[in-house]
C-alpha cells in the first residue's frame, strides 16, 4: 500500500528541504495532518509569500523587505567601515551583537575546491566595485573558520590588500570552553594570538 | 536587524515541525529562498491539500483517501486476522514486506506512563468492539521492542486474551547484526524465542 495521494505529494514535496529525506519528510507530513487547516493555510501562504515579499537589498546582496535594505539606508551606519560576511544568516548573527556599526557585503558563498566553486561565482566582482565607488577604509571578513572560509580570506586578502586595510575576526577559544576539550586548530590559534594583560 | 517579516513568518511556522528548532526552520526558510515560485507553489498547496484530500478510514482508523481504505475494501484480504499497529506508518511498513494478507487496525499511540497516555486515549473500544462484530481470529500485536510498545502489550494480552488469539512479532536479532553489537535484551530475546532447525 502506498500513503494517500495527497500526503504522498506532500511528502515528496518535503523532501527537497535540506537533509531531510523520505522517513524525515513523512514525519513531518503526519504532524501536519495533526495541525488544524488554519494553522496549514497559515504555512501554505507563509511559503508562497516568501518570494514575494522579500528582494534582495542592490547594495549589500542580503534578503531585505526593501532595496536597500534597512541597515544600508539608515544614515547613523559607519560608511568606512564593511563587514564581509558569507550569507544572510552570518549578517544576521554579526548584527545581533550589536557590536558592529558598519555596513555588511553579502559574499553569496565560500571557495569551495572540492564541490567546484570557484571565486568567479561568488560576488567579489561587485565587492570590488564598491570598494572602488565608495569610501570604505577597513574591510572585515567575517567568514567561517573551515577550510572553506580560510581559502576565502587568503583569496580576497591576496587581490585586495594592496588597495584597502583587511581585518578578520578573532581566532581563539570559544566562550564556555575547557582547555582540556579544545581542539589543536582552536588552541593554537589561542596560543598564536595570545593578547598581553596591560 | 530581524529578519524580513515574510521570511522570519516562514520560519515561526516552519519551527512548528518535530524536532525543528529556530536555526534548523532558518535553513529550510533559505533553502526555499533559493527554489522556483513554482515549487514554492507546490508545496504550499501540498500543505493546504493534505486534509482536504484525505480522510480517516472508519474501520481500521489509519489515513487514506477514501473510506474504508483500500484494504479494508478489498475483498481478497484474509478477514479473520486483524494486526494492531501504533499509526498508519508502522501499518504501511508492515504493508511493504508484502508478508501480511488480513486486516489493520490502528491504535492511535502507544501506552506511555511519563507522558500521560493512559489506554483511555487509544482506539482500544472501537478494537473491542471491531473484535465482537467481526469474525477476527487471530489478534497480531504489531507493535514497537520499547517499554511503551510492550506496555500496550501487555495491556491488550489482559484484557483480550480470553476473547481471542492474540500474537506478537518475534523478537531477536535484526537483519545484518553482529552479535558483538547486539545489546543485552535483543540477545536475550534472540536466546529466549531460539529456533529449532529442523
Amino acid at each position: 500500500m502506498k500513503y494517500p495521494q495527497a500526503l504522498q505529494n506532500l511528502i515528496d514535496r518535503l523532501a527537497i528541504l535540506p537533509s531531510v529525506g523520505q522517513k524525515t519528510a513523512e514525519r513531518y507530513a503526519f504532524h501536519l495532518l495533526n495541525q488544524s487547516e488554519e494553522r496549514l493555510e497559515a504555512l501554505a501562504t507563509a511559503i508562497k509569500e516568501l518570494k514575494q515579499k522579500t528582494t534582495v537589498c542592490h547594495s549589500c546582496l542580503t534578503i531585505s523587505e526593501t532595496s536597500p535594505c534597512a541597515i544600508c539606508a539608515d544614515a547613523n551606519r559607519n560608511r568606512s567601515s564593511l563587514c564581509v560576511v558569507e550569507n544572510s544568516q552570518d549578517l544576521n548573527a554579526i548584527e545581533s551583537t550589536k557590536q558592529f556599526n558598519g555596513l555588511y557585503f553579502v559574499l553569496g558563498g565560500l571557495i569551495n575546491t572540492i564541490e567546484d566553486v570557484g571565486p568567479e561565482t561568488l560576488n567579489i566582482n561587485k565587492l570590488i566595485k564598491r570598494i572602488q565607488a565608495e569610501e570604505i577604509k577597513e574591510l572585515i571578513l567575517a567568514l567561517n573558520f573551515t577550510l572553506e572560509g580560510e581559502t576565502t580570506a587568503l583569496y580576497l586578502g591576496k587581490i585586495l590588500k594592496n588597495r584597502i586595510k583587511i581585518t578578520r575576526l578573532a581566532k581563539g577559544l570559544p566562550a564556555g570552553s575547557d582547555l582540556e576539550y579544545a581542539d589543536e586548530t582552536t588552541l593554537s590559534s589561542a596560543l598564536k594570538f595570545r593578547n598581553e594583560i596591560k
